[in-house]
């Protein structure tokens, strides 16, 4: 249960619900409890209630506490609802989705737009996506945590397509400032002044203000989202794409930027620092080193 | 004068300066004798004034009015500015600024980001380069055009960079917005929806919500701004980027897609067609042909 | 046991080796049991030998006999070398590796170049990887089979590296082919006599003559390696890349151009018929459909 | 006259042809004068025989030399056939055609494929496209020059197309031997040895071997053809095939190579040396710099 966690959590208590919070470090399951939560000892003693929702780092995270004795699966009761929201790939949703079938569990994935501050704020954008009868059941659940919710598909693994396909889309947003900020500072142009331009135009949503504001400064350190995940998340969507076989050649650009930002040793940067291949490339030298 | 010219004009009236205004077909001038212009036969008929402002379709077009006997630096007398805010390449605003360097009068350069209802209602954003003291002695000029100027270089060219830059990164929203429909499309994602989450979210911005709602509908016809513009366009911005040597990846491939929609006959569909291409390649149908 | 295997089953009893043969069918293993073979019934049952070579189709034939019960790790006696000459991915080949050493057996990685004729002849070439007293071990073998031996490592997967960059390279000569033959042909040279002159000169190698030739005629099938093998081949190059962090931009260019032909139905189809998409990029109608 | 036009000369004047030279500088021209050429001191001076036959560096030095008072086109008597062997642009190419046209002289474009040495020894090999009669009636003058000649096409430009393209495929062996150099390299194996088992299998064609030992040992000057070149050439590839909308990614690819090898003041490598960025993306230190 990181940041994003804690506030879903808080704000479920907030709205009433009966709330029990398992995490593998304690600290951050104090504040809670402190709040009102039961603290669960062990996965299994937080599949208690109607609904188990999941917020966790990755892949591996998930299916770590899903499957398995004393895994999700295993130890909710029948009739059970599990809401993935994690950032996780299309396969294990479908996994997860079979799984659940056999077992008789209820499966919703149910992953987020927003950051830290907007889960605190109870103002997260839902994408869910389930059985209609499924996905109405937990409705309380969404509402209680975001400012709305899209219901997108029948199949859970739809979901996570449009999240992923969401982080791609803020990657091509990232590669192709870099590559118009490359331009416009060897063309002489002060590249604050033409973020501002941008945003106050046709640019003026949330990611061009974001990112633009980071691409500009070469402001890479600390990672807000760090290379690695940025990287991880576009071969996400790349498997997804290879499955329903749909070539991308904007993510196969990022994939290979990503590939050579770590290759230098960019593990720390923030994933946008993938921008400042664009400007060496024009001959700048390196500012972020 | 087109409905770009039109709009401009008619501000520069209502705020009070004297304008003539010349165009190669006369019923567009009509409107604006009406409102208190005077009209021009020729192009030197049009130079008599302290500014001479151009707003015409493409570099042959600027060129055509510009150099030559009868033309604008030709006729123009000393001290005469000659205000450009056509989307012309760069290398063109570098010859027509050292023209008039020589010839002695002096030359903004000065595209606008808005369509011709921002024109018309004097709501564009300007975006100028020139010597400082030439850019303040037009600066009403485009108070009574514009909502706000940006003045981001002595040098003319470096406002057309900005300018084709931005139709660069409008360019690379469609490609990108083609692929990420062109996957959810193919994973069960109405494509509506799928829009509609994104412009509520992250990219809450009009270049998404306009061209989002073309690719999700596959409305390529009537073209707001048309393939063969785009393509152009993209290549003026490869053209300063080849000068410049600034290697740009997605415009290269914006220039692959625009080559292939030409090829394949797609002359008369809005540059946002290219969005299409990422669709086809993943096995849909051809919706637009 | 497919027609590369019985070649070089052949070879290995002309060259007076003992040899047991396996195959899921049978009639194959007859004609190299006329010739001398013992048959065996089961996997275990070829594993006698003091050297177990498979040349199987992908990644799952290879680890299905390798691995579990009744599988060579399991079946060999210690000492025993398992030579693998499929084509198979980097990952593989290190579980393997791992695998038998854990086990007490010698592994060599020991993919070849050249199709059934060459093997039929004994004219392989054979990449070899492993430790180098294994590798010394067993070179009868590889005399036997092929013309000529590189060993390239200690390490087995480095055999497999350079096999399946290989098939990167020929990937890239058929889409290079495919965009230059696009291009001259829009120009009205024939596509038969541009071949003439690529192969009279600078490109005079097997590799442009054979595919050269597919490609100028639109003869993709019947396929001699079909479209869903090449696109296997790409993905694991890339898949090896992903592991060593090295970005390819061709490779990346390739699998886009895979899916895209998979996605518009090309399963049966030569792997060289991804050439076929520049020429319809470039709005030539479609033969090959 | 650089060396490729001193070795045509030469056996010009060996097959019994009289010859007139001209070289903007004079010691090449010595030479040839000692072995029987008449030297001229204009180019209309060197324009009285049967035939012109140019070979120089590029574009302008060719108009230079075909255009214009003194020109060939002015100079030559009617039925003069002007033959052109740079490497030339099609659109000059098709200037070319347009003014012998109208002046009433012959001209076929005929671009080889050869070094220095091959043309020293009459064995180049003669791509020749313009009107069947002007092709044959100079048939002697390729018989003297080349080994063989291909003739493509009644229209001249197709021959420089021809030619422009063998270039494009040369500097796609480059960038996938690049890249495919920069994998092995990262799985450890030699590069050199990776090499020799390319060439002694599918690729066994002079441009892997020239240029793949360039690649392995890094060894980038002195440029055989420097890298501007290489880049003036591929923007020329992608200039013709621009006007015949014929998308190339992998052209576009070379030409974002070539402008960043540039901008990192590669100026004096050849142009193989764009290969190191494949390298260099995977992490490998500059061993070029």
């Amino acid at each position: 249960m990181g940041n994003m966690g804690a506030g879903i959590a808080a704000n479920l208590i907030k709205a009433g619900h009966e709330v029990t919070v398992y995490n593998r470090s304690r600290p951050k399951v104090d504040a809670l409890v402190a709040a009102g939560a039961r603290p669960a000892d062990t996965v299994a003693d937080a599949c208690g209630g109607d609904v188990v929702l999941t917020m966790l780092a990755n892949d591996d995270a998930v299916a770590g506490v899903a499957f398995g004795d004393g895994g999700i699966i295993a130890s909710a009761a029948p009739g059970t609802v599990h809401i993935s929201s994690s950032t996780i790939s299309v396969g294990l949703s479908k996994r997860l989705t079979e799984a659940h079938a056999t077992a008789g569990r209820g499966f919703v994935s149910a992953p987020v737009f927003g950051r830290p501050e907007a889960a605190a704020a109870a103002a997260l954008f839902v994408v869910a996506a389930g059985p209609a009868d499924t996905v109405n059941s937990v409705t309380p659940v969404f509402d209680a945590i975001g400012q709305r919710t899209f219901v997108v598909s029948e199949e859970p693994a739809a979901a996570n397509l449009v999240k992923l396909s969401g982080n791609f889309l803020i990657g091509s947003v990232i590669e192709s400032l870099g590559e118009a900020m490359a331009l416009v500072d060897r063309g002489g142009v002060d590249k604050h002044q033409y973020l501002d331009i941008l945003t106050s135009t046709l640019f003026s949503a949330p990611v061009y203000r974001t990112y633009g504001s980071l691409i500009a400064s070469e402001q890479f350190e600390p990672a807000g989202f760090a290379a690695p995940l940025g990287h991880k998340d576009i071969g996400l969507v790349l498997a997804a794409a290879e499955e329903l076989r749909v070539p991308l050649p904007i993510a196969s650009l990022l994939r290979d930027r990503f590939l050579r930002l770590l290759a230098e040793g960019g593990e720390q940067l923030d994933w946008s620092a993938i921008s400042s291949l664009a400007a060496r490339d024009a001959g700048a030298s390196d500012h972020s080193a």
